[in-house]
């Protein structure tokens, strides 16, 4: 195991007494606040006018900044950032899920700065100062809430990256599980993966972490296997709700990866080119391309972590040939994918075909050339994989 | 599962690499330092050393207070606190075990304070301010490094309870695993208990959390029952000290029992009464104490719990009638006290009998009369729990 360091300074205020917090935190961080929020779920939930009413009831000034789109666009922020600058904003409040949180934090950051947002990206400027964030958060998926990166698309140039740094921690974050009983069912899908593949990206290593993080990996990856389909097929079942959202808090807050001894992810940067080239869903492109990803990283001396993830995670028989074990673990994984969740099989459903794939690659491997992950890939090695997923 | 809130602002630094990082953080709460420890083992383990060293290279102007001694005693918080306000002292650094840590909290506090630091226990007054800690375990036992709360014996009354509020969270704990290759034995079995003991208090309920925390409670039991054994056998085995430590802080910092919906602990208050009469081991305390309270608590409104565990911790075979189960989940748990840690078994063997038996009972049971944990226990009730363990 390698030294690491733990801090995270998020406030998580869980469940529906909880959310009946908002209106005074938020106001403890100032009596100007800008919102932001996505489309228009929000109204039609009620969502709108509930926190409306929290806010009103201390006081709280609001300006609204709706229409964050998934994949959130740089354009949005500096109209967003304009609008911090022009009314003395005080403090930002997100409702909404990854996307609107995200945003919403190269907001914080920008309204800080005298220069273009875009350049927190581009340079990789880590913020220095930023404008109080709290969330409420509407959609298990990304851990946004509880992490201090945002992941911003540059619609002009096809580049999609991330700004980060310890002032983007929100300050609070209000979770209630009630909230995401209104998600779409191929967003909850999209989502519940998104979550997996947090954790699965960094399981999937030759040196694997401390014992009790691996294993405690292990519980969360099986949580969202067992709740999804419930959420799916009862969206307001609580148990599955709450179960999803706090797993999607702790799968990219930190915790879990303490000390882990591997690389990077590599669907996530693979990901991340789809989305910027094609404004397709994130967990819909991670779930497509991870089950070709283990195929393209089995080798001898990756295999005994297939094995375990077959046994430990999806009951295979461990009496069999590893190999056997691995196939079963793979196939186990596209099931759950693109049955299970329902999710697209294939790029060519979403119609991607190969027009890109290079350039896209080169991106995905950055100026070092390559994806530092469970095995190296470089750019052809990206390529193939796309390929895989036609 | 019920609501809560999460939030642990502290830092944790986690390995020897990270520790070399100590000086630099000390020196930034301030120049002038009062260090507390134990007994002598700190300097016959060279830590003493290692640490002024650090310390010396940031210029800190360091005080020290030694001697903490175990369920520290208020009469030498009540010599640190007049040394604070002497010195004009800045910041507190802890370099022990959570004795030594508990120590510290309750001197932060009393230094920011003009009446005696016994009124915050005495009074149950939340303290407002205190000085900055900073943390060097020793031993992985309490979790006093990652959480707010501190446990205080009065030797004049015979009392032992706990000062606590947010102010008193370690602003930086340094977990260095190799520290603790040095633990006597007894008090590695007796740390260990203590962690399990943190989990399972909660973990016995008539009200499981969510299903994710109630997994991940099991895996960090099932981490101690592993690890245990094999940092008595081998002292020096890294794996086993590192999981041993992270289990510690995670045993006792909020997160697994986010959202419980069961009672407080019951072991614990019982156990702080035996310690304060006798100035036991807390952790024997709790071993001897823990599995007589697993028999007298078991009926058949509680039943399915102690199957859950028998099945899932001890691996007992779940195709028996679930009495039968229960009855070998309890004995498993002795044995694991009682003969893989060999903890001494009775009251009896550490030279305690029933002449205070009602009192402390009466004292543990509070003002309310009663500890509402797993079941409701009344003074009788502790008594004949105190009895079953001569």
């Amino acid at each position: 195991m390698s030294d690491f360091r733990w801090s995270n300074p998020v406030t998580v205020y869980f469940g529906p007494e909880q959310f009946k917090e908002l209106g005074k935190v938020v106001a403890s961080y100032g009596k100007r606040c800008l919102m932001t929020y996505g489309g228009g779920s929000v109204k039609r939930t009620g969502l709108y006018d509930k926190v409306m009413g929290y806010l009103k009831e201390e006081d709280v000034t609001v300006f609204e900044k709706g229409g964050v789109e998934p994949n959130p666009k740089i354009s949005h922020i500096r109209e967003a950032v304009a609008m911090c600058k022009e009314n003395d904003i005080d403090v930002l409040l997100a409702v909404g899920g990854g996307s609107t949180i995200d945003a919403t934090k190269c907001i914080a950051a920008g309204a800080c700065v005298d220069f273009d947002p875009w350049e927190f990206i581009a340079k990789h400027i880590v913020p220095e100062k930023a404008l109080p964030i709290v969330v409420v958060l509407t959609a298990a998926a990304t851990g946004s809430e509880m992490n201090s990166g945002g992941v911003i698309s540059n619609e002009f140039t096809n580049d999609k990256a991330s700004v980060r740094g310890p002032v983007l921690y929100p300050k609070a974050s209000f979770l209630n599980p009630e909230l995401t009983y209104t998600v779409p069912r191929s967003q909850t899908a999209a989502g519940s993966f998104d979550i997996m593949c947090h954790i699965l990206e960094g399981w999937f290593t030759t040196k694997p972490p401390m014992d009790m993080l691996d294993e405690i990996q292990k519980v969360v990856i099986k949580t969202v296997i067992k709740y999804a389909p419930v959420a799916l097929e009862k969206p307001d079942d609580l148990e599955a709700r709450e179960n999803l959202m706090w797993a999607s808090s702790w799968a990219m807050n930190g915790f879990m990866s303490s000390g882990f001894g591997g690389g990077g992810p590599s669907n996530h940067p693979m990901e991340h080119q789809l989305s910027a080239y094609y404004d397709i869903t994130h967990g819909v492109g991670l779930a497509i391309l991870f089950p070709r990803w283990l195929r393209y990283c089995l080798n001898d001396e990756t295999l005994f972590r297939y094995v375990t993830y077959g046994v430990d995670i999806w009951g295979v028989d461990p009496n069999q040939d590893p190999h056997d074990i691995a196939e079963q673990a793979i196939e186990k994984t596209e099931e759950f994918c693109f049955k299970t969740l329902g999710i697209p099989s294939t790029l060519t459903e979403l119609g991607i075909n190969e027009e890109h794939f290079q350039e896209m690659a080169d991106k995905a491997c950055g100026p070092r050339g390559a994806i530092n992950g469970f095995i190296r890939l470089e750019p052809k090695d990206v390529v193939e994989i796309y390929k895989m997923c036609l």
